[in-house]
Protein backbone atom coordinates (compact mmCIF):
# COMPACT_ATOMS: atom_id res chain seq x y z
CA UNK A 1 0.00 0.00 0.00
CA UNK A 2 1.40 3.46 -0.92
CA UNK A 3 2.53 5.59 2.06
CA UNK A 4 -0.10 8.34 2.15
CA UNK A 5 0.19 11.61 4.73
CA UNK A 6 -1.86 14.83 5.48
CA UNK A 7 -0.29 17.54 6.63
CA UNK A 8 -2.75 20.74 8.19
CA UNK A 9 -1.36 23.98 8.87
CA UNK A 10 -2.77 26.69 11.37
CA UNK A 11 -2.94 28.06 14.84
CA UNK A 12 -6.40 27.89 14.77
CA UNK A 13 -6.45 24.08 15.00
CA UNK A 14 -3.57 24.58 17.71
CA UNK A 15 -5.81 26.86 19.58
CA UNK A 16 -8.73 24.65 19.08
CA UNK A 17 -10.85 26.70 17.28
CA UNK A 18 -11.34 24.44 14.91
CA UNK A 19 -12.00 20.94 14.36
CA UNK A 20 -9.61 19.27 11.72
CA UNK A 21 -12.85 18.19 9.66
CA UNK A 22 -10.18 18.70 6.35
CA UNK A 23 -8.08 15.31 7.59
CA UNK A 24 -11.32 13.34 8.35
CA UNK A 25 -13.06 14.00 4.43
CA UNK A 26 -9.37 13.69 2.95
CA UNK A 27 -8.95 10.36 5.02
CA UNK A 28 -12.50 8.81 4.59
CA UNK A 29 -11.53 9.63 0.49
CA UNK A 30 -8.15 8.34 0.19
CA UNK A 31 -10.02 4.95 2.10
CA UNK A 32 -12.68 5.10 -0.35
CA UNK A 33 -10.11 5.15 -3.32
CA UNK A 34 -8.59 2.17 -1.52
CA UNK A 35 -5.87 3.31 0.86
CA UNK A 36 -5.42 4.48 4.37
CA UNK A 37 -3.69 7.46 5.22
CA UNK A 38 -0.59 6.79 7.21
CA UNK A 39 -0.18 9.78 9.25
CA UNK A 40 -2.29 13.20 10.08
CA UNK A 41 0.30 16.07 11.36
CA UNK A 42 -1.09 19.48 12.13
CA UNK A 43 1.63 22.73 13.07
CA UNK A 44 1.27 26.42 13.27
CA UNK A 45 1.89 29.06 10.70
CA UNK A 46 5.43 29.11 10.96
CA UNK A 47 8.36 28.54 8.23
CA UNK A 48 10.47 26.25 10.40
CA UNK A 49 7.57 23.95 11.85
CA UNK A 50 6.00 23.32 8.56
CA UNK A 51 9.30 22.89 6.53
CA UNK A 52 10.76 20.62 9.58
CA UNK A 53 7.24 18.63 9.42
CA UNK A 54 7.69 18.08 5.76
CA UNK A 55 11.22 16.81 6.30
CA UNK A 56 9.97 14.67 8.77
CA UNK A 57 7.45 12.97 6.31
CA UNK A 58 10.29 12.55 3.63
CA UNK A 59 12.09 10.58 5.69
CA UNK A 60 9.29 8.18 6.65
CA UNK A 61 9.48 7.81 2.77
CA UNK A 62 6.08 8.96 1.63
CA UNK A 63 4.75 8.72 -1.66
CA UNK A 64 2.15 11.29 -1.28
CA UNK A 65 2.12 13.98 0.96
CA UNK A 66 -1.43 16.10 1.00
CA UNK A 67 -0.80 19.81 2.96
CA UNK A 68 -3.88 21.78 3.63
CA UNK A 69 -3.85 25.42 4.30
CA UNK A 70 -1.46 28.27 4.37
CA UNK A 71 -2.05 28.93 0.96
CA UNK A 72 -3.88 32.97 0.83
CA UNK A 73 -2.49 36.60 0.72
CA UNK A 74 -2.00 37.17 4.30
CA UNK A 75 1.38 37.72 6.16
CA UNK A 76 0.39 34.50 8.10
CA UNK A 77 0.31 32.19 5.42
CA UNK A 78 3.49 30.76 5.00
CA UNK A 79 2.83 27.10 3.52
CA UNK A 80 4.66 27.39 0.49
CA UNK A 81 7.71 29.23 2.35
CA UNK A 82 8.12 26.10 4.44
CA UNK A 83 7.82 23.77 1.40
CA UNK A 84 10.71 25.30 -0.47
CA UNK A 85 12.83 25.10 2.54
CA UNK A 86 12.22 21.90 3.25
CA UNK A 87 13.15 20.68 -0.26
CA UNK A 88 15.63 23.69 -0.66
CA UNK A 89 14.07 24.98 -3.25
CA UNK A 90 13.80 28.74 -4.81
CA UNK A 91 10.40 30.57 -4.00
CA UNK A 92 9.83 32.70 -7.78
CA UNK A 93 6.68 34.11 -9.05
CA UNK A 94 4.96 31.71 -11.24
CA UNK A 95 3.59 33.04 -14.84
CA UNK A 96 0.92 30.45 -14.89
CA UNK A 97 -0.24 30.77 -11.51
CA UNK A 98 -0.51 34.33 -11.48
CA UNK A 99 -2.51 34.25 -14.95
CA UNK A 100 -5.03 31.60 -12.97
CA UNK A 101 -5.21 34.83 -9.97
CA UNK A 102 -5.27 37.51 -12.64
CA UNK A 103 -8.04 35.41 -14.66
CA UNK A 104 -9.82 34.81 -10.80
CA UNK A 105 -9.96 38.47 -9.90
CA UNK A 106 -11.16 39.75 -13.01
CA UNK A 107 -14.22 37.52 -12.60
CA UNK A 108 -15.01 38.78 -9.71
CA UNK A 109 -14.26 42.67 -11.02
CA UNK A 110 -16.85 41.56 -13.81
CA UNK A 111 -18.95 40.61 -11.41
CA UNK A 112 -18.75 43.54 -9.07
CA UNK A 113 -17.26 41.65 -5.95
CA UNK A 114 -14.18 43.76 -6.61
CA UNK A 115 -14.18 47.41 -6.87
CA UNK A 116 -10.81 48.05 -8.54
CA UNK A 117 -8.90 45.46 -11.03
CA UNK A 118 -5.36 45.19 -10.20
CA UNK A 119 -2.71 42.88 -9.01
CA UNK A 120 -2.06 43.60 -5.35
CA UNK A 121 1.44 42.14 -3.48
CA UNK A 122 -0.58 39.89 -1.89
CA UNK A 123 -1.82 38.19 -5.46
CA UNK A 124 1.82 38.37 -6.25
CA UNK A 125 2.44 36.62 -3.03
CA UNK A 126 -0.37 33.71 -4.09
CA UNK A 127 1.52 32.90 -7.19
CA UNK A 128 5.09 32.90 -5.54
CA UNK A 129 5.84 28.92 -5.64
CA UNK A 130 8.60 27.18 -4.55
CA UNK A 131 11.03 26.20 -8.01
CA UNK A 132 9.46 23.23 -10.08
CA UNK A 133 6.22 23.71 -8.92
CA UNK A 134 2.65 22.89 -10.64
CA UNK A 135 -0.12 25.60 -10.25
CA UNK A 136 -3.67 23.67 -10.13
CA UNK A 137 -6.63 25.44 -10.71
CA UNK A 138 -8.66 26.56 -7.70
CA UNK A 139 -12.37 26.73 -9.17
CA UNK A 140 -13.89 28.26 -6.39
CA UNK A 141 -11.30 30.54 -4.31
CA UNK A 142 -8.08 32.96 -5.63
CA UNK A 143 -5.39 30.92 -4.42
CA UNK A 144 -4.36 28.25 -6.95
CA UNK A 145 -3.32 24.76 -5.39
CA UNK A 146 0.42 23.59 -5.87
CA UNK A 147 1.91 20.08 -7.29
CA UNK A 148 5.46 19.27 -6.65
CA UNK A 149 7.60 16.50 -7.22
CA UNK A 150 10.44 15.41 -4.86
CA UNK A 151 12.72 12.46 -5.48
CA UNK A 152 9.72 9.88 -4.85
CA UNK A 153 7.30 11.81 -3.67
CA UNK A 154 4.49 13.70 -4.87
CA UNK A 155 3.47 16.99 -3.13
CA UNK A 156 0.09 18.74 -3.01
CA UNK A 157 -0.73 21.66 -1.56
CA UNK A 158 -4.41 22.24 -0.90
CA UNK A 159 -6.40 25.51 -0.29
CA UNK A 160 -7.45 25.07 3.63
CA UNK A 161 -10.88 26.45 2.78
CA UNK A 162 -13.22 23.07 3.04
CA UNK A 163 -15.27 24.18 -0.65
CA UNK A 164 -11.89 24.61 -2.46
CA UNK A 165 -10.12 22.06 -0.98
CA UNK A 166 -12.61 19.13 -1.77
CA UNK A 167 -13.12 20.54 -4.99
CA UNK A 168 -9.13 20.58 -6.10
CA UNK A 169 -8.88 17.34 -4.31
CA UNK A 170 -11.68 15.85 -6.49
CA UNK A 171 -10.33 17.22 -9.54
CA UNK A 172 -6.60 16.98 -9.08
CA UNK A 173 -5.51 14.59 -6.42
CA UNK A 174 -7.95 11.61 -6.46
CA UNK A 175 -6.55 10.42 -10.35
CA UNK A 176 -3.20 10.88 -8.40
CA UNK A 177 -4.22 8.40 -5.75
CA UNK A 178 -6.18 6.37 -7.98
CA UNK A 179 -3.35 5.55 -9.96
CA UNK A 180 -0.97 5.41 -6.93
CA UNK A 181 -3.56 2.51 -5.67
CA UNK A 182 -4.17 0.83 -8.22
CA UNK A 183 -7.13 -1.45 -8.58
CA UNK A 184 -8.47 -1.68 -4.86
CA UNK A 185 -11.22 -1.30 -3.50
CA UNK A 186 -12.68 -0.95 0.04
CA UNK A 187 -15.31 -2.85 1.47
CA UNK A 188 -16.78 -1.97 5.01
CA UNK A 189 -19.08 -3.43 7.55
CA UNK A 190 -20.95 -2.76 11.52
CA UNK A 191 -22.29 -4.91 14.02
CA UNK A 192 -23.78 -3.68 16.79
CA UNK A 193 -23.23 -5.89 19.91
CA UNK A 194 -25.06 -6.04 23.17
CA UNK A 195 -24.37 -7.98 26.65
CA UNK A 196 -20.84 -8.73 26.47
CA UNK A 197 -18.58 -5.85 28.38
CA UNK A 198 -15.52 -4.99 26.13
CA UNK A 199 -13.42 -7.17 27.58
CA UNK A 200 -15.13 -10.02 27.24
CA UNK A 201 -15.16 -9.32 23.30
CA UNK A 202 -11.31 -8.80 23.59
CA UNK A 203 -10.78 -12.85 22.99
CA UNK A 204 -13.12 -13.02 20.31
CA UNK A 205 -11.78 -10.08 18.50
CA UNK A 206 -8.07 -11.02 18.59
CA UNK A 207 -8.92 -14.82 17.20
CA UNK A 208 -10.74 -13.04 14.56
CA UNK A 209 -7.77 -10.77 13.53
CA UNK A 210 -5.17 -13.52 13.43
CA UNK A 211 -7.37 -15.66 11.24
CA UNK A 212 -7.80 -12.76 8.93
CA UNK A 213 -4.77 -10.58 9.33
CA UNK A 214 -5.15 -8.03 6.65
CA UNK A 215 -8.54 -7.28 7.64
CA UNK A 216 -9.38 -4.09 9.78
CA UNK A 217 -11.42 -5.30 13.57
CA UNK A 218 -11.66 -2.52 15.84
CA UNK A 219 -14.58 -2.45 18.80
CA UNK A 220 -15.51 0.68 20.21
CA UNK A 221 -17.14 1.24 23.66
CA UNK A 222 -20.68 2.84 23.28
CA UNK A 223 -21.54 3.43 26.90
CA UNK A 224 -24.14 1.19 28.46
CA UNK A 225 -28.37 0.94 27.50
CA UNK A 226 -29.30 0.48 30.80
CA UNK A 227 -26.99 -2.33 32.41
CA UNK A 228 -26.29 -3.49 29.67
CA UNK A 229 -22.86 -2.61 27.69
CA UNK A 230 -22.96 -1.76 23.72
CA UNK A 231 -20.70 -2.20 22.07
CA UNK A 232 -19.88 -1.14 18.26
CA UNK A 233 -17.50 -3.54 15.61
CA UNK A 234 -15.74 -1.84 12.78
CA UNK A 235 -14.65 -4.20 10.09
CA UNK A 236 -12.77 -3.45 6.56
CA UNK A 237 -11.23 -4.89 3.97
CA UNK A 238 -9.14 -3.70 0.61
CA UNK A 239 -9.29 -6.10 -2.39
CA UNK A 240 -8.36 -5.80 -6.01
CA UNK A 241 -12.10 -5.79 -6.69
CA UNK A 242 -15.27 -4.43 -4.59
CA UNK A 243 -16.90 -8.27 -4.80
CA UNK A 244 -13.44 -9.58 -3.36
CA UNK A 245 -13.72 -6.92 -0.63
CA UNK A 246 -17.31 -7.20 0.20
CA UNK A 247 -17.14 -11.16 0.28
CA UNK A 248 -14.49 -11.04 2.89
CA UNK A 249 -16.30 -8.16 5.20
CA UNK A 250 -18.93 -10.36 5.07
CA UNK A 251 -16.87 -13.56 6.23
CA UNK A 252 -15.59 -11.88 8.78
CA UNK A 253 -18.90 -10.68 9.84
CA UNK A 254 -20.55 -13.86 10.20
CA UNK A 255 -17.47 -15.11 11.95
CA UNK A 256 -17.77 -12.00 14.56
CA UNK A 257 -22.09 -13.38 14.67
CA UNK A 258 -21.21 -16.74 15.34
CA UNK A 259 -18.86 -16.18 18.64
CA UNK A 260 -20.58 -13.45 20.00
CA UNK A 261 -23.97 -15.16 20.13
CA UNK A 262 -21.91 -18.38 21.46
CA UNK A 263 -20.50 -16.11 24.01
CA UNK A 264 -24.50 -14.85 24.98
CA UNK A 265 -24.01 -11.65 23.66
CA UNK A 266 -26.63 -10.30 20.82
CA UNK A 267 -25.49 -8.91 17.69
CA UNK A 268 -27.14 -6.70 15.09
CA UNK A 269 -26.21 -5.74 12.16
CA UNK A 270 -25.82 -2.13 11.11
CA UNK A 271 -26.27 -0.45 7.97
CA UNK A 272 -24.48 2.95 7.93
CA UNK A 273 -24.76 5.38 4.24
CA UNK A 274 -21.21 5.40 2.62
CA UNK B 1 6.26 28.93 26.29
CA UNK B 2 6.58 25.30 27.19
CA UNK B 3 6.62 22.58 24.23
CA UNK B 4 3.20 20.81 24.71
CA UNK B 5 2.34 17.80 21.93
CA UNK B 6 -0.89 15.83 21.43
CA UNK B 7 -0.67 12.50 20.21
CA UNK B 8 -4.03 10.54 18.93
CA UNK B 9 -3.75 6.64 18.40
CA UNK B 10 -6.53 5.38 16.36
CA UNK B 11 -6.92 4.14 13.23
CA UNK B 12 -10.48 5.10 13.05
CA UNK B 13 -9.19 9.13 12.57
CA UNK B 14 -7.16 7.59 10.13
CA UNK B 15 -10.15 6.30 7.56
CA UNK B 16 -11.87 8.91 8.48
CA UNK B 17 -14.62 7.38 10.26
CA UNK B 18 -14.21 9.75 13.34
CA UNK B 19 -13.31 13.29 13.63
CA UNK B 20 -10.56 14.24 15.61
CA UNK B 21 -12.42 16.05 18.97
CA UNK B 22 -10.62 15.03 21.29
CA UNK B 23 -7.33 16.95 19.58
CA UNK B 24 -9.83 19.58 19.23
CA UNK B 25 -10.90 19.80 22.65
CA UNK B 26 -7.70 19.27 25.02
CA UNK B 27 -6.11 22.41 22.44
CA UNK B 28 -8.41 24.53 23.86
CA UNK B 29 -8.12 23.62 27.27
CA UNK B 30 -4.46 23.78 26.61
CA UNK B 31 -4.62 27.49 25.30
CA UNK B 32 -6.80 28.77 28.07
CA UNK B 33 -4.30 27.02 30.55
CA UNK B 34 -2.23 29.65 29.12
CA UNK B 35 -0.22 27.63 26.20
CA UNK B 36 -0.49 26.75 22.46
CA UNK B 37 -0.19 23.06 21.64
CA UNK B 38 2.97 23.26 19.33
CA UNK B 39 1.98 19.87 17.04
CA UNK B 40 -0.91 17.48 16.52
CA UNK B 41 0.08 13.87 15.18
CA UNK B 42 -1.92 11.15 14.57
CA UNK B 43 -0.94 7.54 14.22
CA UNK B 44 -3.01 4.00 13.77
CA UNK B 45 -3.32 0.89 16.08
CA UNK B 46 0.79 0.10 15.39
CA UNK B 47 3.42 -0.60 17.61
CA UNK B 48 6.06 0.97 15.65
CA UNK B 49 4.09 3.61 14.55
CA UNK B 50 3.43 4.96 18.39
CA UNK B 51 6.79 4.38 19.35
CA UNK B 52 8.18 6.23 16.03
CA UNK B 53 5.89 8.97 16.91
CA UNK B 54 6.78 9.63 20.52
CA UNK B 55 10.54 9.10 19.68
CA UNK B 56 9.76 11.54 17.16
CA UNK B 57 8.25 13.95 19.94
CA UNK B 58 11.11 13.09 22.41
CA UNK B 59 13.38 14.55 19.45
CA UNK B 60 11.42 17.83 19.24
CA UNK B 61 11.97 18.47 23.10
CA UNK B 62 8.50 18.31 24.23
CA UNK B 63 7.78 19.08 27.80
CA UNK B 64 4.32 17.19 27.87
CA UNK B 65 3.23 14.73 25.51
CA UNK B 66 -0.54 14.04 26.12
CA UNK B 67 -1.22 11.05 23.94
CA UNK B 68 -4.62 9.61 23.54
CA UNK B 69 -6.40 6.75 22.62
CA UNK B 70 -5.23 2.71 22.88
CA UNK B 71 -5.67 2.17 26.22
CA UNK B 72 -8.54 -0.45 25.93
CA UNK B 73 -8.63 -4.07 26.61
CA UNK B 74 -8.94 -5.19 23.01
CA UNK B 75 -6.02 -6.57 21.30
CA UNK B 76 -6.07 -3.36 18.90
CA UNK B 77 -5.00 -0.99 22.20
CA UNK B 78 -1.60 -0.42 21.67
CA UNK B 79 -0.77 2.20 22.77
CA UNK B 80 1.03 1.12 26.50
CA UNK B 81 3.49 -1.60 24.06
CA UNK B 82 4.39 1.25 21.86
CA UNK B 83 5.14 4.02 24.64
CA UNK B 84 7.20 1.26 26.22
CA UNK B 85 9.17 0.91 23.31
CA UNK B 86 10.14 3.96 22.40
CA UNK B 87 11.27 4.49 25.81
CA UNK B 88 12.61 1.20 26.06
CA UNK B 89 10.97 -0.09 29.23
CA UNK B 90 9.82 -3.23 30.14
CA UNK B 91 6.13 -3.26 30.03
CA UNK B 92 4.89 -5.04 33.61
CA UNK B 93 1.51 -5.75 35.48
CA UNK B 94 1.32 -2.21 37.66
CA UNK B 95 -0.67 -3.68 41.32
CA UNK B 96 -2.23 0.10 41.85
CA UNK B 97 -3.60 0.05 38.10
CA UNK B 98 -5.10 -3.79 38.72
CA UNK B 99 -6.32 -2.83 42.18
CA UNK B 100 -8.12 0.45 40.53
CA UNK B 101 -9.52 -1.59 37.88
CA UNK B 102 -10.78 -4.63 40.10
CA UNK B 103 -12.74 -1.73 42.15
CA UNK B 104 -14.22 -0.34 38.83
CA UNK B 105 -15.58 -4.45 37.98
CA UNK B 106 -16.66 -4.86 41.67
CA UNK B 107 -18.45 -1.79 41.43
CA UNK B 108 -20.27 -2.35 38.22
CA UNK B 109 -20.57 -6.07 39.41
CA UNK B 110 -22.71 -4.56 42.42
CA UNK B 111 -24.79 -2.25 39.95
CA UNK B 112 -25.57 -5.45 38.21
CA UNK B 113 -24.03 -4.39 34.60
CA UNK B 114 -21.59 -7.57 34.63
CA UNK B 115 -23.05 -10.84 35.69
CA UNK B 116 -19.51 -12.32 36.90
CA UNK B 117 -16.98 -10.79 38.91
CA UNK B 118 -13.28 -11.74 37.56
CA UNK B 119 -10.60 -10.50 36.44
CA UNK B 120 -9.74 -11.15 32.61
CA UNK B 121 -6.32 -11.67 30.34
CA UNK B 122 -8.12 -8.10 28.85
CA UNK B 123 -8.04 -6.72 32.92
CA UNK B 124 -5.00 -7.21 33.36
CA UNK B 125 -3.61 -5.92 29.74
CA UNK B 126 -5.31 -2.96 31.19
CA UNK B 127 -2.83 -2.54 33.94
CA UNK B 128 -0.06 -3.62 32.23
CA UNK B 129 2.16 -0.68 32.13
CA UNK B 130 5.56 0.51 31.12
CA UNK B 131 8.22 0.16 33.97
CA UNK B 132 8.31 3.41 36.04
CA UNK B 133 4.70 4.36 35.19
CA UNK B 134 1.92 5.81 37.61
CA UNK B 135 -1.50 4.87 37.03
CA UNK B 136 -4.44 7.72 37.31
CA UNK B 137 -7.89 6.86 38.27
CA UNK B 138 -10.19 6.59 34.99
CA UNK B 139 -13.16 8.20 37.10
CA UNK B 140 -15.78 7.10 34.43
CA UNK B 141 -14.43 4.16 32.79
CA UNK B 142 -12.33 1.34 33.67
CA UNK B 143 -9.01 1.41 32.18
CA UNK B 144 -6.41 3.89 34.40
CA UNK B 145 -5.14 6.69 31.95
CA UNK B 146 -1.08 6.30 32.92
CA UNK B 147 1.37 9.13 34.07
CA UNK B 148 5.26 8.57 32.91
CA UNK B 149 8.23 11.10 33.21
CA UNK B 150 11.40 10.57 30.75
CA UNK B 151 14.16 12.88 31.39
CA UNK B 152 12.31 16.17 31.41
CA UNK B 153 9.19 15.39 29.49
CA UNK B 154 6.13 14.02 31.08
CA UNK B 155 4.42 12.11 29.04
CA UNK B 156 0.22 11.12 29.79
CA UNK B 157 -1.43 8.73 28.40
CA UNK B 158 -5.66 9.54 28.16
CA UNK B 159 -8.60 6.83 27.12
CA UNK B 160 -10.16 8.00 23.47
CA UNK B 161 -13.44 7.78 24.85
CA UNK B 162 -14.20 11.62 25.42
CA UNK B 163 -15.92 11.25 28.45
CA UNK B 164 -12.82 9.66 30.06
CA UNK B 165 -10.29 11.55 28.42
CA UNK B 166 -12.19 14.93 29.88
CA UNK B 167 -12.44 14.06 33.32
CA UNK B 168 -8.80 12.69 33.49
CA UNK B 169 -7.49 15.93 31.96
CA UNK B 170 -9.45 18.32 33.97
CA UNK B 171 -8.29 16.01 37.06
CA UNK B 172 -4.79 15.15 36.49
CA UNK B 173 -3.14 16.58 33.54
CA UNK B 174 -4.64 20.22 33.79
CA UNK B 175 -3.33 21.03 37.12
CA UNK B 176 0.39 19.98 35.60
CA UNK B 177 0.03 22.20 32.37
CA UNK B 178 -1.03 24.89 35.25
CA UNK B 179 2.70 24.23 36.78
CA UNK B 180 4.21 23.66 33.50
CA UNK B 181 2.96 27.41 32.28
CA UNK B 182 3.30 29.68 35.06
CA UNK B 183 0.50 32.36 35.57
CA UNK B 184 0.12 33.11 32.18
CA UNK B 185 -3.47 34.36 31.45
CA UNK B 186 -4.90 33.87 27.49
CA UNK B 187 -7.28 36.71 26.12
CA UNK B 188 -9.34 36.73 22.39
CA UNK B 189 -10.97 38.61 20.35
CA UNK B 190 -13.01 38.34 17.08
CA UNK B 191 -13.71 40.84 14.27
CA UNK B 192 -15.97 40.67 11.50
CA UNK B 193 -14.67 42.40 8.35
CA UNK B 194 -16.80 43.24 5.29
CA UNK B 195 -15.93 45.32 2.12
CA UNK B 196 -12.35 44.59 2.22
CA UNK B 197 -11.09 41.52 -0.02
CA UNK B 198 -8.41 39.40 2.17
CA UNK B 199 -5.61 40.25 0.17
CA UNK B 200 -6.50 44.02 0.72
CA UNK B 201 -6.18 43.11 4.25
CA UNK B 202 -3.02 41.53 3.91
CA UNK B 203 -0.99 44.70 4.29
CA UNK B 204 -2.89 46.45 6.87
CA UNK B 205 -2.59 42.66 8.95
CA UNK B 206 1.39 42.20 7.87
CA UNK B 207 1.56 45.79 10.05
CA UNK B 208 -0.43 45.26 12.95
CA UNK B 209 1.66 41.60 13.43
CA UNK B 210 4.66 42.83 13.05
CA UNK B 211 3.99 45.91 15.53
CA UNK B 212 2.93 43.00 18.28
CA UNK B 213 4.71 40.06 17.53
CA UNK B 214 3.69 38.39 20.43
CA UNK B 215 0.13 38.34 19.45
CA UNK B 216 -1.87 36.14 17.40
CA UNK B 217 -3.57 37.28 14.36
CA UNK B 218 -5.26 35.69 11.95
CA UNK B 219 -7.83 36.23 9.11
CA UNK B 220 -10.25 33.66 8.30
CA UNK B 221 -11.68 34.20 4.92
CA UNK B 222 -15.75 33.27 5.04
CA UNK B 223 -17.43 33.43 1.99
CA UNK B 224 -19.33 36.44 0.30
CA UNK B 225 -22.44 38.40 1.35
CA UNK B 226 -24.32 39.52 -1.88
CA UNK B 227 -21.34 41.01 -3.24
CA UNK B 228 -19.16 41.77 -0.41
CA UNK B 229 -16.47 39.57 0.87
CA UNK B 230 -16.58 38.66 4.15
CA UNK B 231 -13.57 38.03 6.67
CA UNK B 232 -13.40 36.77 10.61
CA UNK B 233 -10.23 38.55 11.98
CA UNK B 234 -8.82 36.46 15.23
CA UNK B 235 -6.63 37.96 17.99
CA UNK B 236 -5.28 36.21 20.70
CA UNK B 237 -2.20 37.67 23.13
CA UNK B 238 -0.72 35.59 26.16
CA UNK B 239 0.53 37.68 29.28
CA UNK B 240 1.11 37.07 32.91
CA UNK B 241 -2.41 37.97 34.00
CA UNK B 242 -5.69 38.22 32.74
CA UNK B 243 -6.00 42.04 32.73
CA UNK B 244 -2.88 42.48 30.89
CA UNK B 245 -3.89 40.22 28.14
CA UNK B 246 -7.31 41.41 27.69
CA UNK B 247 -5.86 45.01 27.52
CA UNK B 248 -3.35 44.02 24.92
CA UNK B 249 -5.94 42.33 23.26
CA UNK B 250 -8.31 45.37 23.27
CA UNK B 251 -5.34 47.74 21.73
CA UNK B 252 -5.23 45.69 18.70
CA UNK B 253 -8.99 45.24 18.38
CA UNK B 254 -9.04 48.91 18.08
CA UNK B 255 -6.02 49.54 15.78
CA UNK B 256 -7.50 46.91 13.50
CA UNK B 257 -10.78 48.86 13.75
CA UNK B 258 -9.18 52.31 12.44
CA UNK B 259 -7.35 50.80 9.47
CA UNK B 260 -9.38 49.01 8.27
CA UNK B 261 -12.17 51.85 8.23
CA UNK B 262 -9.61 53.74 6.83
CA UNK B 263 -9.32 51.19 3.97
CA UNK B 264 -12.88 51.61 3.12
CA UNK B 265 -13.98 48.61 5.20
CA UNK B 266 -16.72 47.96 7.50
CA UNK B 267 -15.90 46.47 11.29
CA UNK B 268 -17.82 44.19 13.70
CA UNK B 269 -16.92 43.38 17.03
CA UNK B 270 -18.01 39.85 17.68
CA UNK B 271 -18.63 38.47 20.88
CA UNK B 272 -18.08 34.45 20.98
CA UNK B 273 -18.74 32.45 24.25
CA UNK B 274 -15.56 30.89 25.83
Amino acid sequence: MPRIEILCVGNELLIGKTVNTNARWLSEMIHNLGCVTARHTVVGDDVECIAGAVKEALKRRVDLLVICGGLGPTYDDKTLEGVAKALRRRLEVNQEALTQIEAKYRELFDQGVLQRFELTAASVKMATLPSKSTPLRNPIGTAPAVMLEYKSCRIFCLPGVPSELEAIFVESVAPFIKKLVGDLSVAEGWLDVRGLPESSLATILENVAAKYEDVYVKSLPRGFEGSEPKLEIYVSALRDSKFAAESLVEEVISLLTACIGEAGGSVERKYVET
